[in-house]
């Protein structure tokens, strides 16, 4: 069994840098608390001895030596950037639960035949750069690197200048590493275990997601003195695109959700109609039959809405991955050893996007979820018990340590 | 007549303090280019001839005396402040008309019995500081002028120290000023004149406005993982909002508009349920028992939808004047100048607030419209022609001269 409070005081550790507001963190990806992290997280892993490498996509790579020169890693981990108001788990205890496994082999003796790589995966939040999961998708194949060095926060920073100015840009080339399987513990981010009273979560699939960002243009104008059957208000244009979109998502649930947490206004004054909007709306399902019938529903709805108030608009994708299904050996590592340690658990599907999507499709991939309090994630107030991570690091020391073989 | 060309190079040349980007102005409230603005306006009247007081409001009184010492100014005048993206016209030719008047009484060797005022009002636009109209209303007794001190602009700057910074808190007490009369020259800032033809709008009326300033807090939470049923959604409220303030006044127009062009959300991620939203509801008639019922109707239906999305709500007026009936003999004043001139005009009603709207509770009040093309206004791509702008004040000199006396 792994070590609890060991793993808590590092989890609290780490949330010392870039505090919320509000008892959480603000430690967005490239940002200097990314930075300081990253630090302290490298100082762990040389204490545990561990060689630590970086690549171009600032992923960082932490290795504990197997002791057949001639097999394949097993890779363990998450991030650590949080959302602008996030919590101190969502990333955070998957990277500290890898580290948490190899201390717990150092603590036991154990050498694994295969070696061990403890890995923080850059930008998995996506808040700052959309796409979400970035490096993770560069390492997987899915977008190339230069298109990610490319992508903009809001202030117009590029990726790529913003990843170098923290001084992790590495040397490795990306994505040519070859792992015999890939283990990621995460908070469940839902409420479905909690409410079941259930320890663990076997995550067997992830469902599908679209981030479509919205452009709308109407036309500036004065509140008081424009008839209303002038105007053409951006403003009206995405409450009623807001409105589309959520309907869409109620009219699959409970095999879909879809929201709008990104709205910019312009030129945002009390008393002018918005000439122009911008907007993202994330929808997500299981089923990719349900994913694109929506996506199909939520263009052809914004087609109409914008007719009827004679704006224009734009669509852009700015965030895509499809439904997942992970590897059945990997999986039934998970639930073995759930099942070996005596704790509760059932199937599950995640609902929240994982490095562990992008990974499953270059390596054998599971996941592991333990409950958080009140299935709330992207909160500062995200919550768990120092029972519950214990006992997702100890599946997790399990599962990776048998893949392993000792 | 006045000098249409001197009035033109004039607009051209303060419209050169605090450029926008496309064309416009950007020369908000208290800013540094407000401090420009006012610095070249103060040289203009001092070069007439003109003594410029200012008073802790930091708006602008620069007179001509008159032949009699015992009889009350008249005033005229508007403001300098722009919308973010404002144009070139609104308010500074109200203003910039004001000291036509005077420049052509110059000319012509003209003195009238009473000393002519020529205004600027500080914060007319109220995006920075809301409400509108800041100086007019507390100078009417409206607003107690250390509520107007701590408004606070989004960044959390309060208007007394603001003005202070930029070095226009003058010393003059506010309000204390008699007026036998005040003009307002402005453009309409609406199609109707336009559309119609016609030089010259005699305002009989403005129009009364409530904003409705709304905070809703919901519950931040994860847009993946967290079930339809699950959420507090503060985006989904505003949007609903939004649509349901836009069907009240679809319900009384043409005798009401409505519309929010003010939406923040927090914390603004992609991936973010927001947890929090503040919009200001903007909603406008002739009629006070319209404007009344609409805010009513609003307040319900704000109570209904929070209800539904299980979200708080909190309202806060953060403006509000009732319906305004100009003076009889003023108003004649102008319909009798435009008449006499030749120009073509009609009796409108004034759908922006302005401050001749606070004036005219304190002294008889009148005010001037010209067209503006496509009645565009709080855009920076407002525009007059040079005719329309002499023609208006024109009419102002006519106005003012009248009731000044020769
Ligand atoms: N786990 C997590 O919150 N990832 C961020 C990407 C997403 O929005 O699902
Ligand atoms: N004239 C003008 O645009 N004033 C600003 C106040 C309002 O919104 O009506």
């Amino acid at each position: 069994r792994i070590n609890p409070d060991r793993l808590w005081d590092s989890l609290m550790e780490m949330a010392k840098i870039g505090p919320g507001v509000a008892g959480g963190n603000n430690r967005q990806t490239l940002t200097d608390e990314d930075g300081e992290g990253r630090h302290l997280f490298k100082r762990w892993c040389e204490a545990a001895g561990l060689e630590v490498a970086v690549d171009r996509m600032g992923t960082m790579f932490a290795r504990r030596e197997g002791t057949d020169p001639d097999v394949l890693p097993v890779y363990v981990g998450s991030h650590l950037d949080t959302q602008p108001t996030g919590g101190k788990f969502d990333g955070v205890l998957g990277v500290l639960g890898g580290l948490e496994v190899i201390r717990t082999l150092d603590d036991l003796g154990i050498r694994t035949k295969h070696p061990i790589v403890v890995t923080n995966w850059t930008n998995e939040e996506g808040t700052r750069f959309a796409p979400a999961m970035l490096a993770s998708g560069v390492f997987a194949g899915v977008h190339e690197q230069d298109w990610a060095y490319d992508r903009k926060d809001a202030k117009g920073k590029r990726f790529g200048d913003e990843l170098e100015r923290i001084g992790w840009k590495g040397d490795e080339p990306v994505g040519e590493r070859r792992m015999k399987a890939f283990f990621e513990l995460h908070i469940e981010q839902g409420p479905i275990l909690e409410d079941e009273g259930i320890d663990i979560g076997v995550v067997t699939h992830g469902q599908g997601l679209k981030w479509l960002q919205v452009t709308l243009t109407g036309k500036e104008s004065h509140t008081g003195s424009t008839p209303m059957p002038k105007r053409r208000n951006a403003g009206l244009g995405m409450a009623r695109i807001t409105e589309m979109a959520h309907e869409v998502a109620m009219d699959y649930q409970p095999d879909a959700v879809g929201a709008i947490g990104h709205m910019e206004v312009y030129p945002n004054s009390r008393n002018i109609i918005a000439g122009r909007t911008v907007f993202t709306i994330d929808i997500r399902s299981p089923e990719k039959e349900v994913l694109d019938a929506m996506d199909q529903r939520i263009r052809e709805g914004i087609e109409l809405i914008c007719e009827a108030l004679d704006i224009k608009y734009e669509i852009e994708q700015v965030g895509h991955f499809d439904p997942v299904t992970f590897d059945e050996t990997c999986v039934k590592a998970v639930r073995d050893a759930a099942e070996r340690l005596g704790y509760t658990h059932r199937n599950i599907v995640s609902g929240a996007g994982h490095d562990a999507c992008w990974i499953n499709r270059v390596a054998p991939t599971a996941m592991v979820f333990c409950p958080c309090v009140d299935g709330l994630s992207h909160n500062e107030a995200e919550d768990i018990s120092k029972e519950w991570a214990a006992a997702g690091a100890d599946v997790l020391f399990h599962a990776v340590v048998e893949t392993a073989e000792i």
